[in-house]
Formats: C-alpha cells, sequence, structure tokens
C-alpha cells in the first residue's frame, strides 16, 4: 500500500515557539485564531505550535548569568523543527526571550544554519500595535517582567518610534514581577484560571503607570494578558495593549495581510 | 557562528492533528495542559499542535463520496510532520475522521510508511472515560454528527464495551447536525464564544437523550464541549463525556502516566 503524497508544502505557515508558558502559547495561537477573517475551518490561517516546556530552561535566569542551564539550543531545535513543517514566520510570546542577548544569538544561528523562516521581534509587534490604538500616544506604561525593565526592552523599541516610556516604581514592579512568578499566586503557577489577587495587583499597578502619565499601557510579558484580556482600562479607558495579541497581528500580517481583521 | 545542538529529541511529544476545526485542536491542547499535573512552566507535557484547515478538505463529504477531494494525503502528510517533531503518539480532535473508511486507512499508510508515531483512537478514549466517570452505566447517550451516527462509530465502542448507546431521533438528529454545521448559528462557524442557540439546541437534546434512558451523554463531536463545557448536565445530574478531555487523557496516560491528573 503506497502511502499518498500530498502537493508540495506552500510554505506558508505561522510558527509558534510555545510552552514559555505553555497557556501564553495557547493563548497567542487562539489570537492568530481571532485576528483571523474566516467563517470556516477551511479559511482559517495554517499554524504549527510546538509547546516543549520542559527542555527550556529559564530564560531571565540565563539572561542574567550565562553559567546557568542556556535555553538557546532547545530553543534554535524548537525553530528548526517550524522550518521543516513549512513555517515562513515564527513568534515567540515571551517578551523576556526577545532581550538581545537571547534573541540576538536565536537569528544569527538561524542565519548561520540557512534557514528560511522569519522570526519576527515582539517588541517591533508591540510598537506597531501602540501606534494602531493610540496614535495620539506620547507616553506608554510598561509592565513587564524584572529582566524585562532592567534590559529596558520595551522602553529602547517605544523610544526608537518617538515616544517615551513609563515603568513602575520599584516597590510597585516587585508586585508586578510577584504577579507573574509567585509560586502560591502568580500567573505561571495559575493563569487558568487567574487568581483574584494578580489580577488586582496588576489594575492597581496599571492605575500607577497612568497616574505617571502613562496614555497607553503595554501588557508587555505573554502571562499578563491571562489576567487582564480587556481592551481597555475601564475606569479611565486608557487602552492596553496585549503583547500576545500585537504579535499574532503581526504574524498575521506578515504572512497573510488579506485575512487580517479589521482594528475593532 | 556554529548552531549549537540539544541533547537528542526525546521522542516523547504528544501530537494533535488540529484544524478540524481550528478551536477544537487548541480546546484539546488546552485540555492537554488542563490534565497534566503541573505547578511550572516546565512541568508541562511536550505538545506539537499541527493546524493546517485550509489543505484538509471536509472529512463527512469524503467519506460518503470517495469522488470528493480526499483528506488523507494532507492529514497523513501532518502526521508524519508529527513525527518528525519528536511525537510518539497522535490524537486526531475529530469524531468523524475516525470513521473507518478514512481512519483505518491512515494507520495503515503510516504503518507501511515505517512510522513509530502511534495514533490513538477517539472512541477508545471516550469509552474508556465514561466507564471512568459512570461505570455503572448501562445506556449511553451520543451527540455527534450525522455522519458519525451513520458509521454507528461510538455505539460500535459502547458495544464492544457491554453498554448499549441511544441516540437522538431524526428531527432531534437534525437540530444536532445544524447547531455544529449551520452557518449562521452553528459551532463551525462561531465558537469562540459560540452562540446561545446552539448550546440551547445541545441541550435540549440531551434532555431527549436522558428521556430515552441515557446514564451519561457523550459529546461526541470536538466542537460541543465548546458550547457545553460542564461535567455535568445541571438538571439532572446525568454525566457529559467530552470527546475532547476523553482524547487529552488518553494521550497522557499513553506517554506520561505519572503526570496525569487523579479524576476529578
Amino acid at each position: 500500500m503506497p502511502a499518498p503524497r500530498p502537493a508540495p508544502d506552500p510554505r506558508d505557515a505561522i510558527g509558534v515557539l510555545g510552552g514559555l508558558g505553555p497557556y501564553a502559547g495557547l493563548d497567542l495561537v487562539r489570537a492568530i485564531f481571532d485576528e483571523t477573517h474566516a467563517h470556516a475551518d477551511q479559511e482559517h490561517l495554517p499554524v504549527a505550535l510546538l509547546s516543549y516546556p520542559g527542555r527550556i530552561p529559564d530564560r531571565s535566569t540565563w539572561i542574567h548569568d550565562h553559567t546557568a542551564p542556556s535555553p538557546v539550543p532547545p530553543m534554535l531545535d524548537v525553530l528548526r523543527k517550524l522550518d521543516d513543517a513549512g513555517c515562513a514566520v515564527a513568534g515567540i510570546p515571551c517578551n523576556t526571550a526577545h532581550a538581545p542577548a537571547l534573541f540576538d544569538l536565536l537569528r544569527g544561528y538561524l542565519a548561520a544554519d540557512g534557514r528560511d523562516i522569519r522570526l519576527l521581534h515582539i517588541v517591533d509587534a508591540i510598537v506597531a500595535r501602540v501606534q494602531e490604538v493610540a496614535p495620539e500616544a506620547e507616553t506608554v506604561g510598561v509592565l513587564a517582567t524584572d529582566s524585562s525593565i532592567a534590559n529596558r526592552l520595551h522602553e529602547i523599541g517605544l523610544e526608537a518610534a518617538g515616544m517615551h516610556a513609563v515603568v513602575p516604581l520599584a516597590e510597585v514592579q516587585r508586585e508586578v514581577q510577584a504577579s507573574i512568578f509567585d509560586p502560591s499566586w502568580g500567573l505561571k503557577a495559575f493563569s487558568h484560571p487567574p487568581k483574584p489577587k494578580a489580577r488586582e495587583v496588576l489594575l492597581r499597578a496599571t492605575e500607577h503607570l497612568i497616574e505617571r502619565g502613562a496614555e497607553a499601557v503595554i501588557l508587555g510579558c505573554t502571562e499578563l494578558p491571562l489576567a487582564i484580556p480587556e481592551a481597555v482600562h475601564d475606569a479611565s479607558g486608557v487602552p492596553f495593549v496585549s503583547s500576545t495579541r500585537a504579535l499574532a497581528r503581526a504574524l498575521i500580517r506578515e504572512t497573510h495581510p488579506a485575512k487580517l481583521r479589521p482594528l475593532t
């Protein structure tokens, strides 16, 4: 019984390097589906999610201490597998992993490997999304991990686009970091559903950033939209910019622009 | 800059042949995460989802008319890609695709191809789950597509395990089929969120099956748990058996039994 072969691979799939964490990867795939203009199964875009969390050591730890186990070889292995599965582009639903010390290495190795897959940068996607939802904004708040804040990951991107970033003061940042990593109530341990405390802390931090002048607030860690799914801060009307949704839209725009849902 | 290589692939990932439909595939991945005993990113299981809906023609149509475009070559291609991505097992979150005319062909071609990946059967998983949640049940209701009902897909599996199946009478079955496929309110077109009408129709059909003696009701199409996420029918206490959750548990049990969450 000779196994049939389909037509050659069109190489138009969207790849997701998941597992960082698992639910954030899932949330990105859902955002890709939600942001696609489709009315039947067959109209949805080809998406590959590889979520191999046990193989990928913590990114923050390695970024700050290169003697710790490196996430680079296993992340590169997943990107190669996505390339093999016919993906034209890939996104990493983890803001922290976009620190130059890690992200630039991944892009460099992919190029050295002769791989065609295009790895998009989440901060480029976020800045584009800020300009869509808050085109007048001059000052933009950032909620993110200690690692991303220390690296000025989002700040540098905003400044390059002519905007100014505000980040939480130290005692508020400690709470934001805990809302992600605390083993008893943080989003890494409890994301489905999140603990109410994580949402409360993040809404308080949002108000703190608005007091400091933020005209839009970036949810600059892919765990954060799991606790704050809404598009706008209820009391102030200040828009939230989900890094997950921003990356989803960038991945669609890059591969199938005609399928991108209009801005809602 | 030589690209680093990680340790050899452990071949312990769970593969999902998604896209049938896209949200049902996503729902299976979420069920795998939810049914895993894990408290940190790194404790979650390796999962690969390939959702290429545009490449896979409608299964029901081909099962009943082999001159229609065949889903077999593209489904086989996805299974090969999952095998290449290090998957030990694969599941197909689409009950209809488990009709012998299609499923047996996929398993046969994989074997002929010398592929190691083990393709689990969703009905085996469902029957095992019925025996977990309703060990005393003799009569089990089935909600499924016209195609699965006509093929007696779930009935044959239940009978082999010593149970008796009840299916909806023709006029109720017409409504069930519409709740999945109707382009203006069915789950294939509106699953996130589902239209209230789809849920109402399915709850009425459930009550109809309970009147006909059902002691448990199988949600035997992976779109159905998107409209009926609860574990038990509220008014009667009769358990629902989600084919999605059943398949998720079978995939975990097959690869990482120690990580399977206890029955809740």
